[in-house]
C-alpha cells in the first residue's frame, strides 16, 4: 500500500476526532498499513543485519569513546541509506570515563583460609582505588542504604560496604525491580562514605543468579569522600554476606583501574523526513548510540538503534509521506550522563519559542529487543486515550500494554517543553532483559531476530500513527 | 491466604453466576490468591528444580523407552511428594520405535566437485533406509505437497523428494505457521511414495536459519511404499534446494538407522487431589512425559511436566481445599501417538457413562516454558465467557490471550465426552519456541527459570478459578 492516508481522510472529509479515526474500523486501512509494516520487517527486515554491524565491526560504544565516534559515522551513513532527507550530527559535550583493563577483588579470612577470588567490575565514573594501589579493609553488609544509619560507628567506618539487596522476584514488571534496588548503585558510594566507608560494592541488579558483574551508572556529591564503587555479581555478593555472617572479621581486598578524562564533543545523529502537511511539527522517534563498556551493547540500546534506523527505512519502502516532521534520533550519552537526550530537548525547546518548529511527540526504544508488548505512555490524557484506542489494531501483534509513565530517558526531558509533547515508550518483554543489562552478555547472539524484527514493526507503525492522528498543537 | 474459598461464597451467599462471582471486584480474594500463588512459584518455587531433574538426570524420554519408564517413576514420587491425596499409573500401550546411532546424508555431484554432507535426522517412525544401506538416488525439490501432481513422471520416479516450503515468517502466531508447514512432515512420505519416490526430505519446521535437523512425527498409509523420511535443517535445504535448481543431475545419498519395535505397557502418571464438595467432577491439568529422543524434552513439555507438579505443589502448600477433585496428570505418548490422551479420556467417558465421575474440565501446558501470554480454549461458550470475564484478574501478570481453539492435543480426546468439558491451554509466548522444538537444542539450559516459574503460576491459578467457578455439569 503505498497510500498516502491523509489524502484519504481528507477525501473521505474525516475530522481527527478519536470517533472517527479509521482505527476504529476493522479492517481498517490503519490495519493495513500495520500489515504492511509488519511483514516488511519480517520478511525482509534488516534490522537484525544492522545489530550484528554494530555490535560486532564497531562493538561497545561508551560516551568519549571512538567506537562511539565511530557509531556515529555508521549511524549518519544508514540515515541516508535508509531515505532520510536530511541527516546530520547534533554536537553534545559527552563525559569521557574510562575502565583500564583491571579490576580485582578477593576475600581475605582471619583464620589462615586460602583467599577467594570475586568477580567484579567498577561501576561507571568510579574514581581507581587510590594511588594506582588495592584497597584492604573490613566489610559491612546492609540491604539498604539507611540500615547504615543505625548501626555503630565501629562497624562502618573505615569499611568496605556490601550494598546486597536483590532484586524484588516478586514484581512481576522487571523494571520496578531494578527501580526498587537502583539506589544502592546510583547513592551507595555516597552513603559509605558519609560514615567514613572506604569503599563500596554493590551487588549487581539482575534476577539472574550468575557470577557476571553488572556495571550502570553511580553518582557523587560534594558532601563526602569519592570512594571506588564497583559492581559484584549476585552470586558472589550472596557468598560474601554469607562469609561475613560466619567470619565478620574477614577482609576484602579491591582495586579498580579507572580514569576520568575531559569532556570530548560528540553527538546525536538525526535523520529528518520532512513533513508534507504540518512541517513545522516534529515527531521524534529514537534509541541510544552510546553503550556500556563490557558487553557489546546489543539490548541496551543496540536494539533501539536498529529499530529507529529500521523504522526510518521500513516508511521510506512504503512510500510513506508524512504530515508531520520526522525526526529519527540516535541519542548519544544516555548511559552516564543523558546529555544526547537534554541538548536534543534544548535545541526543540528554542525551536519552539521562536515558533519555528514544535514537538509533538517522541517515541524511544531503549529496553532490549525482546518481544514488543506495548507501550509507556507520558502523554497529555487526549493523546493517552488516542493511543489507547488503537489497541484493536495492535492485538494481531499479540501488542496489548499502554501504561502510563516512563516512556525513556532520552526523550524525558522533553516533558518540560509546552505544550507538552506526547512520549511512548517501546515496551517489550522483560522478563529476560537484567540478564543481560550492562553485563558482558550484553551480545548479538542474546538478541533473538524475530522478536528484534517485531519491535522495529512496533515503532514505525507507532510513529504512523502519531503522525497521521494527533491533533495539531495550534 | 488459607481461606477455603468456597466457604467464603457460601457465608457471602454468593451465587455462581457470572455477574457476581468474585473475580468481577478488585482486590477480589481472588485476586490475593492469584498474588499468592505467583509469590509462591517465583520466591520459592521448585519447577526449575524439578526441570533440571527431569532433563539432566533423566534426559529425554521417548515412549517406549527405558528413559521413559525412569521418568513415570520420578513423577509418581513427586506426585506423592507435593501432597497428591493418591497417585497412580494407568497403564497405556505405547509403540516403541528407536532412532539409532546413524543417520548421515551427502549431495554427490556430477561435475567432479566434491561431496557434501547435509544435516539430517529420521523422522518418528520412519522406516530405515532399505537393507542397511544408504540410498541414492537424483533429487526433486518441491514446495507443496500438490505440486508433485503436475510434475512429470520422469522427474519424480525414483527420486529423493525434498519438501522446501519454510514456515511463514509472517505469521505473528509460530503455532499457526507450523500448522501451515506440518503437512510436508506429517504425509511428505506419502505423497513422494504414491509417485515412486524413494526417500523424502523435509523442511526442518523452525524459523530459525541453522544446522540442526528438527525431528517429529510422520505417517505412512497402506496404499503406497513405505520409504525413508527425514528432517534436513534448514539451512542444508535452502542450500540444496539452491545447488540443484543449478545442478539439477545431482545426486542425494542418504542413510537412516532406526527401528520399530513391539509395543510396550507404559501409562499416564496421575496425582489425585479429592474434591470437598463435588467430588464426583474432575479438573485435570497436564502435560506429556514423553519427548522426542534428541534433546531433552526441556520446552517441550519438560516445562508442561513440572508446571503440572508445581501446580499440585502450590496448591497444597498454601491450603488450597478444592471443590473438585483436581487430577494431574502426566500423559504418555503425546509425540507419536497420543495413545497416553486418548486412554485417559476413555477412562473418563466410561466413568461418565456409569455416572461415577465427569471430566468437568482438563488444562494443558505443550507450548513451551516462556513468558505465559493467555489461555486457547476449547470450551462451551459460557466457559468462554467465564474465563474472558478473569481477564483482569490476569492483567498483572501480563497475561491478556483468550483464544478460542487449540488447547492441547493431549486433552483433544475429551472433546468427544458428553456433556462437553471446558479445555484450557497455556499459551506462552511462541517466538522462540520453535527454535527448539524437536531439536537437540530442546535442553534444560534453554529454558528461562522466571518464565517457567510464571508458567506454573499461571496454571495454577486457572485450575483455582475453574474448580471455584465453574457451573455443576448437573
Amino acid at each position: 500500500m503505498k497510500t498516502d492516508m491523509k489524502c484519504v481522510l481528507v477525501a473521505l472529509g474525516l475530522a481527527m476526532s478519536t470517533a472517527q479515526i479509521p482505527f476504529a474500523q476493522s479492517p481498517s486501512l490503519d490495519s493495513l498499513a500495520l500489515r504492511e509494516i509488519f511483514n516488511a520487517a519480517l520478511s525482509e527486515g534488516e534490522s537484525h543485519d544492522r545489530l550484528r554491524e554494530l555490535t560486532k565491526d564497531i562493538g561497545h560504544r561508551l560516551s568519549g569513546s571512538e567506537s562511539a565516534t565511530m557509531a556515529m559515522e555508521w549511524g549518519l551513513e544508514w540515515m541516508i541509506h535508509n531515505g532520510a532527507d536530511t541527516a546530520f550530527i547534533m554536537p553534545v559535550k559527552v563525559p569521557s570515563w574510562s575502565r583500564g583493563t583491571s579490576a580485582w577483588a578477593q576475600v581475605h579470612f582471619s583464620d589462615g583460609r586460602p583467599s577467594l577470588p570475586l568477580h567484579i567490575t567498577a561501576l561507571g565514573g568510579s574514581e581507581p582505588t587510590p594511588a594506582g594501589q588495592p584497597i584492604r579493609a573490613k566489610l559491612l553488609v546492609v540491604k539498604n542504604l539507611n540500615d547504615l544509619d543505625s548501626i555503630p560507628d565501629e562497624l562502618k567506618k573505615g569499611r568496605i560496604v556490601l550494598f546486597n539487596r536483590p532484586m524484588d522476584p516478586l514484581s512481576i514488571n522487571t523494571g520496578s525491580a531494578y527501580g526498587g534496588a537502583y539506589d544502592q548503585r546510583g547513592r551507595g558510594a555516597i552513603a559509605a562514605a558519609r560514615f567514613g566507608g572506604v569503599g563500596a560494592l554493590v551487588r549487581s541488579l539482575t534476577h539472574s543468579l550468575d557470577t557476571l558483574p553488572h556495571t550502570g551508572s553511580m553518582h557523587y556529591d560534594d558532601e563526602v569522600a569519592r570512594i571506588p564503587a564497583a559492581a559484584i555479581s549476585t552470586v558472589d555478593a550472596s557468598l560474601l554476606a554469607e562469609l561475613w555472617s560466619t567470619h565478620p572479621d574477614l577482609e576484602v581486598e579491591f582495586f579498580l583501574y579507572c580514569e576520568t578524562h575531559p569532556d570530548v564533543i560528540q553527538g546525536n545523529v538525526i535523520g529528518v523526513v520532512q513533513g508534507n502537511e504540518r512541517p513545522e511539527e516534529v515527531i521524534a522517534l529514537g534509541g541510544h548510540l552510546d553503550s556500556w563498556d563490557i558487553g557489546e551493547g546489543a539490548h541496551d540500546d543496540g536494539a533501539g538503534v536498529v529499530h529507529t534506523l529500521e523504522a526510518l527505512r521500513i516508511l521510506q519502502a512504503m512510500g510513506y509521506k508524512p504530515r508531520r516532521t520526522l525526526h529519527f534520533v540516535l541519542f548519544i550519552n544516555e548511559e552516564n550522563g543523558n546529555r544526547g537526550g537534554i541538548r536534543y530537548a534544548e535545541v526543540m525547546d528554542s525551536l519552539a519559542q521562536t515558533q519555528s518548529a514544535f514537538p509533538l511527540a517522541a517515541i524511544e526504544s531503549d529496553a532490549g529487543g525482546f518481544v514488543p508488548r506495548g507501550f509507556r505512555l507520558d502523554a497529555p490524557d487526549a493523546s493517552v486515550d488516542l493511543i489507547r484506542a488503537s489497541a484493536p489494531l495492535w492485538e494481531p501483534y499479540e501488542i496489548h500494554q499502554f501504561r502510563r509513565g516512563g516512556a525513556g530517558v532520552d526523550i524525558s526531558p522533553l516533558k518540560e517543553i509546552s505544550p507538552r509533547p506526547t512520549l511512548v515508550g517501546l515496551s517489550p518483554d522483560g522478563q529476560r532483559y537484567f540478564d543481560f543489562h550492562h553485563s558482558a552478555q550484553d551480545v548479538f547472539e542474546n538478541v533473538h531476530k524475530r522478536e528484534l524484527e517485531l519491535g522495529a514493526a512496533t515503532v514505525a507503525g507507532m510513529m504512523r500513527l502519531l503522525d497521521l492522528y494527533l491533533p495539531p498543537i495550534h
